[in-house]
């Protein structure tokens, strides 16, 4: 059973955790757990992980259309060493401030291998206190055929970062945390709550969002390839290491297939297109249109892939 | 550094984060990790981990006199196993159906040692949704001299459960699991919201919480070792075992001393004291007296020690 086939299990008991995140009485909450091994390439500061870990929970947050409230975190390392910890606590402090939410704090734990659970709360704002579910929260169920298909942001920041890890030298490493540092859209999320008809955010990256989206929803998607934003960071990377005529391709693999880069995928319907444009921070680009199921999900009409990055 | 000095910095970064929960805008927030090597004694069934997880966050919850409204787990474990899972979920679901909150999900991730991190929320009720903090939440820190000290519950139970787990006969493992699955104390905590002055759990045993009680509120406690109410499965693994004349000090070790049983300690004025004790489902006994700071933290008189469990 894989990890997949056993979230599916989870959410059939489960009927509100296969969203973002799960709304009871108007309050959203989500967790996620990360490890140094999987999440936190070496040269990652603690601080870039507190800011990381922290802001992966309050990305979820958006993802609802929820404002954020406060997040907490679980730090568990094989010693404590007070410097990494008040890193982390820095961290995670001043992402939280970034979205207006508050860090309050967590627990301490012993464990071989630096891991962080993270755990972020939000409000619904409008949503009936009484009502058995938050009913404004945005989940990923509602896109129809004709609506815009739009992203926030730009792409393959975290694909970068992790190049940029790798290469290794100081100055690569300290743009690695930067680009590890992103904001969580949670100001973006709020403008398209009053908007969009489906959203998430894009952990698992562009495709397998689109994937996931097409699935809960019963629609499909047209994606426009060039319209997709890519991070600057990303034409660095590929230039340095993969130049040549697999350039294009590469670029694309990283944008939309590696994932990891924390920005919101939703649907909007034409109507509504201009006005959320104009008032979302971080930007919000159309990259194609809502399709009927039968369509599938395809980019520039080909069959889009329901995977993550595979190296080229 | 060790993991209390940790804490306290934390603390002292985070004016929040020193009581059994944060408080945020009337809303509570708590988060817990456990694991298989130092939690999870060998035959705990995931059922029983399920429920124990969660089920201390919700203990937390109650600790600040407040409704859980929902909780969430992160399990990682090195397989998926579906089984294993589908019981720790029920566990998860049925220890939120007693105390009137709701399990909503979670995360799964990959861990080499069987891995949780839970995360309750809960409400005050009557706090002032537009306050800073929700000031009707029962912090560490109220404790004025004279009050009565009182526990709910039994105690001893976890300590008889772990004697138990040892013992390793299907029959002393089946009741060992039975212990571990405790009510969490929120319909207590919140009868005790509206008369407690301080209030924690006693996730480390009763004479730590103590000593943190009496820190927190600067205060002493005299208590009265006999009136600690003992879980009767404490008397059958102490008399199966440690039979002798040693048995009443080991009775008050596995009772005071062990932790884990996730019972409340608080402090309540005298006036209110018959009142609450009338109203709380899980009983409450008084085992003691707020005294000045100076009286220190005493048992029967004599200084009881800030430690948990020693081996006899």
């Amino acid at each position: 059973m894989n990890e997949r086939d056993a979230l599916r299990r989870l959410a059939a008991d489960l009927p509100r955790a296969g969203d973002d995140a799960a709304v009871v009485d108007g309050t959203v909450i989500t967790t996620d757990m990360l490890h140094e091994r999987t999440d936190f390439p070496p040269g990652t500061t603690r601080y870039a992980a507190g800011w990381r870990a922290v802001g992966a929970s309050l990305s979820d947050v958006a993802a609802m259309g929820a404002e954020a409230t406060a997040a907490v975190a679980v730090y568990a390392d094989d010693e404590f060493d007070p410097d990494a910890l008040a890193e982390f606590v820095a961290g995670a402090v001043d992402v939280c401030e970034a979205v207006d939410a508050e860090y309050v704090g967590g627990d301490l734990d012993t464990h071989a291998e630096f891991t962080t659970a993270t755990t972020a709360i939000g409000d619904v704002p409008g949503a009936d206190a009484d009502a058995d579910t938050g009913t404004r929260a945005v989940t990923r169920s509602g896109a129809s055929p004709g609506e815009a298909l739009c992203v926030t942001g730009e792409w393959g920041r975290s694909a970068a970062a992790l190049r940029l890890f790798d290469r290794g030298t100081n100055a690569a490493v300290e743009r690695a945390n930067d680009l590890f540092r992103f904001t969580p859209r949670v100001a973006d999320g709020r403008v398209l709550a009053g908007a969009a008809t489906a959203m998430m955010d894009s952990s698992d990256g562009l495709a397998r969002s689109l994937h996931q989206l097409a699935e809960a929803s019963g629609v499909g998607f047209a994606l426009d390839r060039d319209a997709v934003p890519v991070h600057p960071a990303v034409d660095d990377v590929v230039g340095g290491t993969d130049a040549g005529s697999a350039g294009g391709d590469e670029r694309f693999e990283l944008a939309a297939h590696f994932g990891e880069d924390f920005e919101l995928v939703c649907t909007v319907p034409e109507s509504e297109l201009d006005r959320v444009r104009r008032a979302c921070p971080a930007g919000l680009v159309r990259v194609g249109t809502v399709r009927e199921a039968d369509h599938g999900v395809t980019a520039d009409g080909e069959p889009l892939p329901d995977r993550g990055y595979t190296h080229g």
